[in-house]
């Protein structure tokens, strides 16, 4: 089989907001995602809970990847996601590039 | 120390056959995995839960990763992988490159 | 919104030094990171555990995320943690090239 170039686009941020996060993902026209609970301290860390950051078991985040076959649809739901609630809540979003074996998948 | 490139195989798949694909990724040679529970919804998600997918503690998926020095053995394992079960379970394998301290661990 | 080249660094190790990694992580000047529960098998995974690997719900590793502005803090931050941690605890440590939105933000 063959690899094809596709893009990740990952978001980690609070627990809290991953109803709204998964519905811009879904809008966006992504075919799915996959989310993996997390814990940490910083800019998308849930800042009530930082200071218990070293307690690996304190999951109040969420680490959302999404992998699409569409640099600008990686990019829209990035910057939909970063204005719509990173001014209010805690969050980070970056792209990673990857490559798949069967791109009609994404 | 001096960074060195490796890829690194990335497999988001119904938790049910974990055992299978860590058989097949250890048949292929690697030295190691990691393995991560996942939820979520798309062509890696266990079909009967996609609809319960908003619920982050639904983790009825797996990631899995796999960091190996030889691209044509990522290859293989993305491959046989796809071909045992991606046609009867869900699932995603894709590969990214990555640069490790230490080759000779993997 | 524009992206802006980053770094990923990711620590997979045992459970028993996260805090120790974390400090480190902390005392280069990263700004943020985040923890992920793991289990497996391999360099990275516990040793006493490493027979049950195929358990996917026996997590006593974890694996440890910080995204960074700066490939030198990065590659700091692997040399560091390898040289204090890697002798005598199980564990991988590579780095991911990403992009980001905000780069300010780490």
């Amino acid at each position: 089989m063959q690899l094809h170039p596709a893009e990740k686009v990952v978001v980690i941020t609070e627990k809290l907001i991953v109803k709204g996060v998964v519905e811009i993902i879904e809008a966006a026209g992504a075919k799915g995602y996959t989310i993996i609970a997390a814990g940490g301290k910083g800019s998308h860390a849930f800042r009530a809970t930082s200071e218990r950051a070293a307690v690996v078991d304190d999951f109040s985040d969420v680490k959302i990847e999404v992998v699409v076959n569409d640099k600008s649809m990686a990019e829209a739901i990035m910057t939909k996601i970063t204005e719509t609630y990173f001014t209010d809540y805690s969050g980070i979003t970056y792209i990673e590039y990857i490559e798949v074996l069967r791109p009609s998948k994404f």
